[in-house]
């Protein structure tokens, strides 16, 4: 079934202990997209400015994401520059040039308002919610959300929580939002706030997810070689809703293989500059890392 | 089959949000017996002062701990005390008095000499080589370390590598030692300086298993009460150990297997202050916290 994704589209540069790179394409919705266009048609809305290259649109509609609603408006695509540590567990933000993101009003198109599966990236929660306001009946909805919305719109944050299915957020946001140092209490207390879902990324330590029923745990990928770890949040929750879409129903079965998968596009996104890796990857790929991933884990 | 472990005997003066303990029965070799012997005999080799209470020794014997090895000696008990910051992940140490454990020489008794397992608890490499010339042919022998030797006795701890089975160390310890900040690389790196097996212990993310042949990650049992986490690496490596000497092979599955059950019994540890919890935990509470931890990785 097909996924919905509402996010930016950025440009980035960056900088890592491997190199650094001009203008990377890139943005969540982007590196969302990519993730799980692997499994599933992807339907991005997000908005450019008239530099924006039509390769980069050319790209993103060769691994089957419909680009109807990326909205080309006056002035520049926005910009992001940012710096990682040696170990790449830290980053610094050295520049943002919101630009054309900077009044971002979401439109669905008409034929994006049935969709099914819905991804709400990372944006305030006003304009999440206005996405929610435009598709009717979604089945599952999953949003992620930032430390600068936990501070600055908790409010708007906590109105839409009831909203949405799932919440994905990392473990310093979950730690913020609840209040709760011990990351097992964090993650159990954010389904108090509305969603049944909480899944809480740890960067190089994997993921949880937690649901009133059960609680999972997926260490990340064992790569060796990541190069530039901008993406990898995204590029899970693409890999996590591409394959759920796939799934004839949503069970606790499938939840966990869903994280194993967002795992593993994650893991390929990282292993390249921007965008590289995940758009040049396959689902023989991913299917492989899936099994890899499996017995990493298995007791 | 028996266990054989050297290894430090203290009182610990511990701080933790939860409160705070003075003379908790503490030390490496204390947590390593109290944990390993709900699965096996546990033969103790370390040193205590004249202070040390008959009701220590006591409790130790009647959970299945052999102390023919305990030496006592003039002067006090090792001591160290601790304060763990808010969210228990760093801890400060606030005093240490080496006192009877400063000149410790291990001198196993000869009973003690046909030992199959062998865990040779964090000290001086010096120190803990010693400990292998004493027992002529064990089977299986684990040492722990810390950033303390890999920086001031290097030369003694990459002597000692090659004549140990495994190596156990935490995630900064590892990267330390072989100058890798990638920590897969890290722990395959370790393997490159005589170990077969490299366990590599994150704290509240779990550990990592390495060999040759396989990797192996296992999240943290997830605890929703840690009190106090002294010992907590200990009571893995108690578990791990212990188990593993009741398998009839060291395979894969049996390691596997092993690193869940050491991470049952340090998730028992870090629930109550010093030993109280891992000292009245018994095999049931152990296999319950197994089976929901399988169910909890499990794919």
């Amino acid at each position: 079934m097909s996924v919905l994704v509402v996010g930016s589209t950025a440009f980035d540069d960056v900088e890592t202990p491997f190199g650094s790179r001009k203008a990377c394409l890139g943005g969540s919705s982007t590196y969302f997209s990519l993730a799980a266009a692997l499994f599933t048609e992807v339907r991005l809305v997000s908005v450019v400015g008239e530099d924006f290259p039509a390769e980069h649109k050319e790209l993103l509609a060769s691994r089957g994401v419909r680009l109807d609603g990326l909205e080309v408006k006056e002035g520049a695509t926005f910009r992001w520059s940012g710096r990682y540590s040696a170990d790449m567990n830290s980053r610094e933000t050295l520049d943002v040039q919101l630009n054309t993101f900077g009044d971002f009003r979401p439109k669905v198109p008409e034929a994006f308002r049935d969709s099914p599966f819905v991804f709400l990236a990372n944006g305030a929660p006003g304009t999440q919610a206005s996405v929610l306001d435009q598709v009717p009946r979604p089945e599952f909805v999953v949003a992620d959300t930032m430390n600068l919305w936990i501070d600055i719109a908790r409010d708007e944050l906590m109105a839409l929580l009831p909203r949405i299915d799932g919440l994905i957020l990392n473990d310093e946001e979950a730690r913020m939002l609840t209040g709760e140092s011990n990351l097992i209490r964090a993650g159990r207390k954010v389904l108090d706030l509305g969603p049944k879902l909480a899944l809480v990324k740890k960067g190089e330590h994997g993921a949880f997810l937690f649901s009133s029923y059960f609680q999972y745990a997926m260490p990340a990928y064992p790569t060796e070689a990541v190069v530039d770890p901008t993406g990898a949040g995204d590029s899970f929750a693409g890999g996590f809703m591409g394959f759920l879409s796939t799934c004839d129903s949503l069970s606790l079965w499938n939840m966990k293989r869903a994280v194993a998968y967002g795992t593993v596009t994650a893991s390929l996104t990282v292993e390249g500059f921007g965008v590289d890796r995940i758009a040049s990857a396959g689902i023989k790929d991913v299917d492989r890392r899936f099994q890899e991933l499996v017995q990493f884990v298995s007791v």
